[in-house]
């Protein structure tokens, strides 16, 4: 976005008809502006469901387990938060969510998980890759929790989630396993978001008429009308005032124990997921098309 | 399979009249006498478009990088074999993947993800949990493979991907990333298989037929009758004759280079991963009927 800022002011200073204008995508929703960022749906979805999956599958077992699953999110908690909309009247997939917009505190933490394992609720423990401690260091570079864990850096090995994972099961005493999502979370179209795939193919629509109009230097931003029934509409921003800016979960959304989502995420996100793409497959195998 | 066996005898014995049959389930797909198992078919498409779109998503970086995935199989590795399914004429997405029914080689291992790095062709390496070096050990149990890496046993954290990742990235300082499916492969059914679902639907129905029959310690097991067409039938076989047996995958199966797969594997894999089931979603989530 600070390249098409620069660009677009450019084009503008040598008289140029060159309209430039930045689309967004990321599923870390982290950009200003912009209700959500095309993307990020999708990704939410692929979490959600992850979640709910896994918890119906760990309840299948007698023994008390809980399962750690590291979430893609630097500094921006929006996709851990996702986390949230795997859970329903059916299933309480899920009620441990660290973001990094709050600092991690093990006790309180593994107080929280003691509490759930012993009532057999929620085994999901949604985390951020980007936790950090109370000495504003990353959970997963953070020496101190790590020897705490053992007496010894694992700092090649693993990330944050095999730490909280040996922090859990060594504490606790409690079977514990963790699951990273990684890339997963970014390229798989199964059970994708249709409200995504939309909106991402009409951010790109309304940013060429825009440009046809005359606007340059913008990016096509999300203005939510309402949340039910869901209406959005796609108005050009000045992309000077979105560059460089990153947006992190409000502290309306954010529970007060810390590791917790309020409703007000959940009528946020619960429309982004909704609807399912069809995917074309042939012999099984998904088709995609390429350049 | 065991306990059936046991049971229907004693049901015989004791001249009762209850029939016991064993229907079989197991993404491991390493039972004895049936073609394959109800389940193995929904986790090997699990792992073939898991594959075949990180792949894509790895294709779209300049940077020459890799990806381990982790896939589960302690001892027969059908279900790291689905992987090459994610494969067609558009997308080489892997061509190195390792069983448990081969050693594990490293030199020659190391020397084949160089070359492909090389052309820049299939990122994906799929790795067994269960692979074993030339000591019959397992690698993620190895010492000696994890002093080669860095002097230190890391056996606490990460399993055999992390190992494999970083012999990788340390002797050919290639960006390597590890992915462990974990028991999303279990559970995750989104792009599951219809012909699995309607199989293991038919497998319970039949079983029942056959009871009825007169039919007893008898595990139904599926009969293959062609490839292409696919076609399958179901029938009772003697539970005493299929227990405590493992059927691995046959070397006909199994590259000369013993890390590939042949095209025998993508005849009997490619129909059982056929159809896709309809999905039932409510607001974007997916509902399952519980008990």
């Amino acid at each position: 976005m600070d390249t098409v800022d620069k660009l677009s002011r450019y084009a503008e200073k040598i008289g140029s008809e060159v309209r430039i204008c930045g689309v967004p995508k990321t599923i870390d929703n982290d950009l200003a502006i912009t209700d959500h960022t095309p993307g990020y749906g999708s990704a939410a979805k692929f979490v959600a469901n992850t979640v709910r999956q896994l918890a119906l599958d760990t309840a299948v077992y007698k023994m008390k387990s809980v399962i750690v699953l590291e979430i893609m999110g630097r500094n921006a908690g929006w996709l851990t938060a996702a986390a949230a909309l795997g859970n329903d009247e059916d299933v309480l997939a899920t009620d441990i969510i660290c973001l990094p917009e709050r600092v991690f505190e093990p006790e309180k933490f593994l107080e929280k998980v003691s509490k759930n394992a012993e009532k057999g609720i929620a085994p999901i423990i949604a985390i951020s890759e980007g936790i950090k401690g109370a000495d504003g260091k990353y959970i997963g570079e953070s020496l101190s929790l790590k020897e705490a864990n053992d007496g010894f850096a694992h700092a090649a090995l693993g990330g944050v989630g095999r730490i909280v994972e040996n922090l859990i099961s060594e504490k606790l005493k409690i079977k514990t396993r963790t699951i990273e999502l990684s890339t997963l979370q970014r390229c798989f179209s199964q059970g994708a978001s249709e409200c995504d795939r939309e909106e991402a193919y009409q951010a790109g629509v309304k940013s060429v008429e825009f440009a046809e109009k005359g606007e340059t230097g913008f990016m096509p931003c999300f203005k939510r009308i309402s949340d039910e029934p869901y209406k959005m509409e796609i108005v050009p921003y000045p992309v000077s005032k979105i560059a460089n800016l990153e947006k992190v979960v409000p502290d309306s959304m954010i529970g007060e124990d810390n590791m917790s989502i309020t409703d007000e995420f959940i009528k946020y996100g619960r429309p982004l997921i909704e609807g399912e793409p069809e995917l074309t497959y042939e012999k099984g195998i998904l088709k995609f098309v390429r350049r």
